[in-house]
C-alpha cells in the first residue's frame, strides 16, 4: 500500500479478528493500524488471569501462534496439563505450558498493580509485535452468556467448556458500565479516518467493544467530523454459517435467521461499509438500502496470503469511502 | 521391621527431611508413620500457592524427585520458565512445567475453600503416596528471615533468590501465633509413640512445626505418659558442615559454632535421644550429659538404600528408648 497518514482502528475478537488484523499488519505500518481487542472473555482460571483473544490476537501477530487452531502456540508442549488431569483438575480449558507463562506473567504484572493496557505492550515488544494492541478497556468486563439450559454462563464455561452447545437467551457484559476505554483507546480512535469491524463474533466480541467506545463521539457519518467517518464491518457469517465459532447458531436462537444481511442490520446506524462474501452477493442490494456500501469479495482467509489479500481489498474499499481531501 | 503397633510421627522440612522420612516410609505402614511437614516456606508467586517443603516430601515418597537436586520432577520440562524468562519475568524461582501442575492445582483448590491438608490428601492419592503428610497448619505461617543487608526477607527470597548469603540475624513466622495445628496433626501426635526430627534445618523447617505444636502435651520425657515420650532429633550436620542448606551458616551467624552439638543444645529440654554422624562421635558425651541417649552412626543419606539403613537403625533406637510394655 502507498497511502501515507491513514489512520485505521481493528475491532477484533479472537480467531477471525486475529486473522484479518494479520492481514491488515502485513499492509499497515505501526502508525498507521491499531488493533482493540475485546477483553469480555477473560477470565479467572487457577488463579490465573487469562485473556483469550488479546493472546490470539498477540500470538497471531506475532507468527506465534498454532496455525491448526488458530489459538494458542505453535510447537505447544502440555506437561502441566497432563500433570493436572493427573491431579483430577478441571481440564476443560487447554493450557499449554508455553501459553501459561503468558497467564503468569499477566498475572503477576496485574497484582502487581500495572493496566492490562501496559501489560499487553510490554509483552508485544517481546514478542516482536509493533502494531499498538489495545484491551478495549483496562477495567474488567465479564461476558454471561444466558442459557436455557443453565441460565448464565460465564463466556470461556459457554464457549469451552459446554462446547457453545447450550441455547442462547441473551448476553450480559458484568461491569460494562463502569468500564471505560482507556486512553490509549481514546486517541487512536480520535485519529482514525476509519473504523474496520474485524468479521469476529457481533455478540460477543465486537458488541463489549461497541459499548466500551461508544460514549465516544464516531463522527458525522457523512463528513468525518468529530470522528472516525469510515465504518466497515467484515460479516463473519458467509452463506449463512460462520467459519468458526458461535455467531451464526446465536443469531439463530435469538429468532433472527443468520446471514450477513443480519450482521449488517446488527450494526445499522453504525456502518458506512460493509464486506460480505461472494457467496452472499446477493444480500447486497438490501445492505445499500440501508444506506451502507458493500464490498463483494472472497472473504474466507485459509492463509496468510488469503488474510493480505482481503485486508488489501478492505482498505481500498476504505478509502473509497473517505472524503476527497479538502 | 516387625514391631507392630509402633506409632511414629516425622517432622520435615525440604530435602533432607524427605530423605528421612523416605527412608521411614521404606520401613513403616501407613499407619505406623505419619510425617508433618513444615509450611512456614510457602510463598505466592505469579499468583500461585507454592508449598516447596510439602511437594518435596511427596514427589519424594513418590518417587517423582528429580534425583540429582532432591527437589522438583524428575524427568521435568522448562517450556513455562524459558516463556516466561522471554516476558522478563523473575525467574528466580524454578517453575517446572510438571511442578506448575501442583502449584495451579493447589490454587484453585485453596481458592474453592478446601483446606492444604485435604488437597495435600487428594494430591498423595493421585500420586500413589501411601503414608499421611500433614502440612503443620492450614493456617498461614510465612518465615521471615532478618538478615543484615536486606533487613527482613520472605524467606524463599531469602533461600532461593538470594541463594543465602544474606546475614541472618533472626526468624520470624508470620501468624505463627494464630494458626493452629490442625486436628490430623493433633490425632497422630496423640498417639504417637515416639516423634523423630527429621535431619532438616533447626531455625527454618522443625523449629516452625514445634511452634505450631507446642501447646500440645509433649509428655513424660521418662515415662511417655501425656503424649509421645521418645523424642528423637537427627543433627543436619555433620562435621560442622550441612549437607545441604544453611543451617550451619546459620548456627554461625547466630554466634553459635555450628554443630551436632550445637543442634542437640539447640532442642534442649524436649530430646530423648539424638542420632549424629561417626566423624561427631567425640560430642556424643556432652549430649549424654544433658540427658539425651545418642546414636552415632553413619547419617549421609547419598543413595535410597542409605536412607532405608539410616530410617532403620534410627528406629531401633527409637525402640531402645521406649518405656517397656507394661
Amino acid at each position: 500500500m502507498t497511502q501515507t497518514h491513514l489512520s485505521i482502528v481493528a475491532l477484533a475478537g479472537g480467531v477471525g479478528g486475529a486473522k484479518f488484523a494479520h492481514g491488515l499488519a502485513q499492509l499497515l505500518s505501526p502508525e498507521e493500524l491499531t488493533i482493540i481487542v475485546n477483553t469480555g472473555d477473560d477470565f479467572e482460571h487457577f488463579g490465573l488471569s487469562i485473556s483469550p483473544d488479546l493472546d490470539t490476537v498477540c500470538y497471531t501477530l506475532a507468527g506465534l501462534a498454532n496455525p491448526e487452531t488458530g489459538w494458542g502456540r505453535a510447537g505447544e508442549t502440555w506437561q502441566a496439563m497432563d500433570n493436572l488431569r493427573q491431579l483430577g483438575a478441571p481440564d476443560w480449558f487447554a493450557l499449554g505450558d508455553r501459553d501459561l507463562a503468558t497467564h503468569l506473567e499477566r498475572t503477576r504484572r496485574l497484582k502487581e498493580g500495572q493496566r492490562l493496557t501496559e501489560i499487553t505492550r510490554h509483552f508485544c515488544a517481546a514478542w516482536g509485535v509493533k502494531h499498538p494492541v489495545l484491551p478495549m478497556s483496562d477495567d474488567p468486563v465479564r461476558t454471561m452468556v444466558d442459557t436455557a439450559e443453565y441460565g448464565e454462563l460465564p463466556f470461556q464455561e459457554y464457549f469451552v467448556k459446554h462446547r457453545c452447545e447450550p441455547r442462547v437467551r441473551g448476553f450480559r457484559f458484568e461491569g460494562i458500565e463502569s468500564a471505560r476505554p482507556t486512553l490509549e483507546v481514546r486517541a487512536a480512535l480520535a485519529r482514525a479516518d476509519a473504523v474496520l469491524l474485524c468479521p469476529s463474533n457481533p455478540w460477543v466480541s465486537i458488541d463489549p467493544i461497541l459499548r466500551i467506545i461508544s460514549p465516544l463521539p464516531l463522527g458525522d457519518p457523512l463528513t468525518g467530523a468529530g470522528g472516525p467517518g469510515v465504518r466497515v464491518a467484515l460479516s463473519p457469517i458467509i452463506g449463512g454459517k460462520t467459519v468458526k465459532g458461535p455467531a451464526a447458531k446465536m443469531f439463530a436462537e435469538l429468532g433472527i435467521p443468520p446471514s450477513a444481511l443480519a450482521v449488517a442490520e446488527h450494526y445499522r446506524g453504525l456502518l458506512t461499509g460493509f464486506v460480505l462474501d461472494r457467496v452472499d452477493a446477493a444480500l447486497a442490494a438490501s445492505i445499500q438500502a440501508m444506506n451502507i456500501q458493500t464490498l463483494v469479495t472472497d472473504t474466507l482467509m485459509p492463509t496468510p496470503a488469503e488474510r493480505k489479500r482481503l485486508a488489501e481489498e478492505t482498505l481500498r474499499f476504505v478509502l473509497s469511502l473517505l472524503p476527497a481531501p479538502s
